[in-house]
């Protein structure tokens, strides 16, 4: 027992990260990429509570470090709502939106696409959840008329699209949704965890009551941290205050995310405020590098013309390949860091996911042609 | 607005920390300061959801960095219970236990002496908060003992002490608690968050169901992270799985703290769980340090001899002198700082708190130094 508690201390001793300074192209990493502005923030900001020295009793009314003008200004107009607040994460942010609009045994409409934790925040809650189906193979689309029967067969306390879908990156018609939420009068969560900070999403335009956002996911931060923006009709109900605590928010337990990945947040967010102009060239570079992978033989699944970063291929021919080499499903992810590379989760050949938003052009002509001598090594 | 917002802005593109370099007694953050490694580590895993390049589904089960080694092995033996978790820090812990083990419309029985967001999580649960009352002034001692008439009086569904309390840094008989808990047969709550990182505590040896922690209170992490502690045979209530995702726990939305924080605290956790030997030291210098202050007219409250490193002050002579000078209660602040002291929350001279958790004998000599030099200026 004492020698494995020191072999356990020792991993312990030297924390290194084996994918730094590659080809990062793994969907859930490439949007949260440090800024250096970020990367000095978290030094400076590192020390437990050190945003803190200046509270005076509400974290988002913390005005040095510009926590404040940063909550209560900045992020507003960048999603396009009345009020906004940091969360522990994007799934903490549903969890206390269903938490605050429904009761245990009520329901909740979602798209098939929606990421797990939308499911497992519901139960936390004690929510049923219907789901709208998708299209199935090879597009997976979410049709978003498809919400409006299912609300008047099951009067869902609220519903939920996923923009887009952390499984094929498919951004369906949240607009189109928008005007059902209304014409039902049911509150809408856009969940937009991989949109938020990759590429412009008004919750006013789009007609959500609830905006959600990920920092660690699409917004240059240290893990975790989130957003969410609401209606001002809203704001009693989810940021009701503490019968007791009259500056304490009760979804929040008071405060959210008091440390450094806030800092990281706010450190990026100029950068990440610009970087949404640039979202026509993502996506046009996402669809010229799918279509050279798919000259490979790849079959990307999903909406077809691409409009996300976000791309998942099946990979029959790779998946031939790991049958009979002796790593298995591992040589793909070997193959590809030896080449600098790293994406593919580690083990998966059959089919998987790939982002090309923090990769250039260059960088991808590289990867594509990796991925063609792969496929002839072992052919 | 255009304007107020580049405003804004710029307020982002230099976040700097005003009191950094200072000698720190400020009791939320000298348990919080980051070891080297801690700082190596933040560095190593800055960028978003880079602790989860091996993740296979569970942020608990993850080898590389050795997650899994420290939260299954690792601090089940520090903390001296059976499984333990990681959450996003104190309040999220209580929140998760009474969310699991009680009702809406339950009663649950605490301290007097709780840290506000132990009402706060109730509140989000829907609990009847009753209190143990403390002794009042000057000691505001609270005698488990009474906590056996107000169960037989309430049954609540769960009991819960803090130890110590963060306002008087009182370290109430714990033990004796884990008796009365054992012969009422209800569960145990001990909120260690100025404890565990700094002292021994053992839930075993206690007596208690669960233990909390804070990593940036006092196990020298970034924030927020925290951990909880149980006893086997709660595993099954609170880290219960989600029906649809089997490797999921419910009360943890899949995972807790993916991100920044939870790397410091592992990579700080060799050298935390090496500090908590030299309590007797810290106790000694806390007992020297209030007895020089009231030397100079302060009150110490809480109990005496005090045998925590968190102090509460009644400093009436700075008080007077606040009224009389043009910054008001800034001035002890302003004193303190420019002498390269932060401890006081700023504008506080009737009462304040201190911890000498992170300053040596010769620091806390020149603060003591600092105080009667700053009375003397204004007398």
């Amino acid at each position: 027992m004492e020698q494995k508690n020191t072999k356990s201390l020792q991993k312990l001793s030297k924390l290194r990260r084996q994918h730094k300074g590659l080809i990062n192209l793994m969907p859930l990493q490439t949007g949260g990429m440090l800024t250096d502005a970020a990367k000095e923030a978290l030094t400076e900001f590192g020390d437990g509570y050190s945003i803190c020295d200046f509270c005076q009793g509400s974290l988002c009314n913390i005005t040095n470090p510009a926590i404040r003008d940063f909550v209560r200004e900045l992020l507003p107009q960048f999603l396009g709502c009345d009020v906004a607040t940091i969360t522990h994460g994007a799934r903490e942010a549903k969890f206390m939106v269903m938490h605050s609009l429904a009761k245990p045994g009520d329901s909740i409409l979602v798209d098939a696409n929606r990421h797990y934790t939308t499911v497992v925040a519901a139960e936390r809650v004690g929510l049923n959840v219907v789901e709208v189906p998708n299209s199935g193979h090879p597009e997976f689309r979410v049709d978003v008329n498809e919400y409006a029967p299912l609300i008047k067969k099951h009067t869902p306390k609220l519903i939920l699209l996923t923009y887009p879908d952390g499984n094929y990156g498919n951004l369906p018609d949240a607009k189109r949704l928008g005007e059902i939420a209304q014409e039902y009068n049911i509150p809408y969560i856009l969940n937009g965890a991989y949109a938020v900070g990759r590429m412009l999403v008004s919750m006013e335009e789009i007609g959500a009551d609830f905006i959600i956002g990920s920092g660690h996911k699409s917004m240059a931060s240290a893990g975790p941290v989130g957003i969410l923006g609401m209606k001002k009709k809203w704001e009693e109900t989810v940021l009701r205050k503490s019968d007791t605590y009259g500056n304490k928010e009760i979804e929040l337990l008071g405060c959210s995310i008091r440390g450094v990945p806030l800092i990281t947040l706010m450190a990026s967010f100029p950068y990440v405020k610009e970087r949404i102009n640039h979202w026509d060239e993502q996506v046009s570079k996402a669809q010229w590098f799918s279509a050279e992978l798919e000259k490979l033989g790849f079959e990307q699944l999903g909406e077809k013309p691409h409009r996300h970063d976000l791309l998942h291929f099946n990979t029959p021919e790779l998946y031939e390949i790991s049958k009979r080499v002796r790593e298995k499903g591992y040589f793909l992810y070997k193959e590809l860091r030896e080449r600098g590379i790293w994406g593919p989760q580690p083990g998966l050949t059959k089919s998987f996911k790939l982002s090309t938003f923090a990769a250039d052009r260059q960088q991808l002509g590289f990867v594509i042609d990796s991925f063609k001598a792969i496929l002839s090594k072992y052919s």
